[in-house]
């Protein structure tokens, strides 16, 4: 017995016990020997926060480590890592903030909160020199962040294209393969559970927008306001649309984009968006996510696999434990936290000053003239034609033209399409996709 | 002055000045500013060994620094860090146990020295407590040795498939997309420096080994032989091959495959290999590298980038110099090195008890009754047909004969072949592909 006593421990307290809390206590448990091997010390969930005590549970947990008092939890002495697995903003920053001031380490999956309150947070756990993990936040458990933070360490990342919403690429996928409506698969979405019954923060683009701000910190060490990223969701998407693509050799896929302009700022921008078959990220199909990164030193790599569930993204916050826990063993008193981006606040670029290519779609009546009237007002705005086409020939019935444009100004194509919207012929609101090749 | 002298720095010797370490050492140099930002510490090469002081290099260095002999590199008291970029395996071997010894941390690139000696090398620097670190070893800048080692720490890998030799995938990807033959692909992509004067190496599959032994101690911490791996090359891939591959929705990939049959063994081999179109390894094209992980709890990941070249490899070797600077400086004395696998000696199961799907081609005279025979004796052999193709009709005539199996061992097919080998028919040895779906 008293050997067993020598072996150090890790106590770990965690807020929130459901589906990835029950995850991370699973995992803890099955690769409980291969831990203490590994590390040398026990890795122990010492105090668990819930909201009811006495509800069913998904994993076998001692009831008496439940409790509904999350700041016990924190204050715990024997608690050397919080795992904070809430959710919401509010009620998370303070837990946070009140762990990194009592001195935890803090493991975190929030990305609503990193985008929101992340520098702040950041920065009080710097000062505190405690470690603020956040690999789950974004992609699941396919280690991204750890990529992008120990991998590329010394490279510079210029661009980055993501998958990072597995939601809105099962919808785009689905209505991709079947030729359906989004609506309809929507609503399959949700009867299979890929969906959630709100679908407004995934579909939306407002999912993505946190893990884009959460991915800027970490690319570009860059401190960006929510509010300036540039957000399109994917209900505007038609079947039709998927259609178009399919026969441009392109795939329509719910895309974060982020690029370096240096001192002009950065461009960060959520939208659906045309991407060539070719491309890998046009591949990444169903739920899972992928972010490709471009970098000077390295050129292109990818990061693929389960953006979301229980266990991807138990994995994902085990890891971050491990690694505070190996931190922590090993580390002399007084060492500077590790994991805390030196964030910068940098400019997000207005969207008016992108130059992309575009794929834009008219309802127009079949009436003599009527692509003369198109072209003549793009031309006019500096936004040039590359591709042209119009179905079928029905006097006086509307009909479909699509127009794919040369690289223009995304300002000069808003200002264009405003002006075809009033045209006599123009019986539907023009619908523009962004290309990237 | 005195302000200066108190940033700590973080000595580094190299051996080897060639492609690499040149860009070890313009990396260092580029983001030095950032790196001390980061690390609160400098990273500052002291020497280098090359083997000629008077030589042109492609990096700006002080000639001061460099040295012939490595040992007194190793031996300088104030390298704390050796990169060992000289390759090959013996004289390698004896500079990294060597530095061991003298307690300096060891960052390699040389999967050759690793998949034949990593065992050794992993126990004398557990043993001196200090870190062996190999990231450029396998897919270059991709950190995908981090992901395995850090990301899924807490998971049980099953399987991985990787692409992981890029001249033989630039050769493969060639001859799909052009329909050209080996031979004229490998003497373009050696005139494009794609392809060494000597491609043994890459194309019979023995690079691609050394890498997937790396893999297997990361992934499933296995100490295998490197004879026990079954290898065989593309030099035997026709434009034939891939027409065929094409009609059937699939593409001919190099790939490594390691899968962990638990007490029966490890599946290790190398081979081409016929994969579903829509498979995400079979977009990873030219020179590219990718390794497709199974994993339980995470399910698919995927990590994918340039797996050779100068700024890629070194991005790999700086990132693990990072690391252990980090390490170092915040290590408390006597600590356990972190990177160093424990191996487990592990079975490799003999190719003759592989369960899969296989394309066979055959060159038969168009004469009655053959398609029967080869049918017969494949049946006999309980291999047991999917589909058959032949093309044209000319009696007398060599004719090809092309069938799918459905999962058969290959001892089976193996005995198969070799008895329609013996036909009068049959006027060609049969050729066999393996198929993964």
């Amino acid at each position: 017995m008293s050997q067993v006593s020598q072996v150090r421990e890790i106590g770990v307290g965690l807020l929130g016990l459901g589906n990835v809390g029950s995850g991370v206590v699973q995992l803890l448990a099955d690769n409980a020997a291969a831990i203490e091997e590994r590390l040398g010390a026990r890795v122990v969930v010492r105090r668990i926060a819930v909201r009811e005590a006495k509800k069913r549970r998904k994993v076998a947990v001692d009831r008496r480590l439940l409790t509904t008092d999350a700041r016990a939890v924190i204050d715990d002495p024997d608690v050397a890592i919080v795992v904070e697995l809430v959710g919401g903003e509010a009620e998370a920053k303070q837990y946070v903030l009140h762990a990194i001031e009592r001195g935890r380490h803090v493991v975190t999956a929030n990305k609503a909160l990193l985008a929101t309150h992340g520098p702040e947070l950041f920065a009080a756990a710097a000062k505190r020199g405690v470690e603020l993990y956040l690999e789950a936040a974004v992609c699941g458990g396919v280690p991204v962040l750890r990529a992008l933070r120990e991998g590329l360490a010394s490279d510079k990342i210029e661009a980055l294209h993501g998958i990072v919403n597995g939601t809105s690429n099962f919808i785009l996928s689905t209505m991709t393969a079947e030729g359906r409506p989004f609506d309809e698969v929507l609503a399959a979405a949700q009867r299979e559970g890929y969906a959630e019954a709100d679908p407004a923060l995934d579909v939306d683009g407002g999912d993505a927008a946190h893990k884009l701000v959460v991915l800027a910190m970490l690319a570009f060490g860059a401190r960006v306001r929510l509010a300036d990223v540039y957000v399109e969701g994917i209900r505007q998407i038609t079947p039709v649309d998927h259609a178009y693509a399919e026969r441009f050799g392109m795939v329509v896929k719910p895309l974060v984009i982020a690029r370096d302009h240096g001192t002009e700022g950065l461009e960060l921008r959520v939208h659906p968006t045309m991407i060539p078959k070719r491309w890998l990220l046009a591949s990444v199909a169903g739920v899972n996510n992928a972010v490709y990164v471009t970098s000077r030193a390295l050129g292109h790599s990818m990061y693929y696999g389960r953006g979301a569930g229980m266990m991807p993204t138990a994995v994902a916050v085990v890891s971050d434990v491990l690694e505070i826990a190996r931190n922590v063993l090993g580390r002399s008193p007084g060492m500077a936290a590790t994991s805390v981006p030196r964030l910068t606040r940098r400019a997000v670029r207005d969207i008016g000053l992108l130059r992309s290519r575009y794929y834009l779609r008219f309802a127009v009546l079949d009436r003599p003239g009527v692509l003369a009237q198109l072209a003549g007002v793009l031309g006019k705005h500096e936004v040039s034609i590359a591709h042209v086409t119009q179905e079928g020939k029905e006097p006086e019935r509307a009909v479909t033209v699509v127009i794919l444009t040369h690289e223009a100004r995304e300002r000069n194509v808003r200002l264009a399409l405003a002006q075809v919207a009033k045209l006599a012929s123009v019986v539907e609101a023009p619908r523009l996709v962004r290309l990237c090749e």
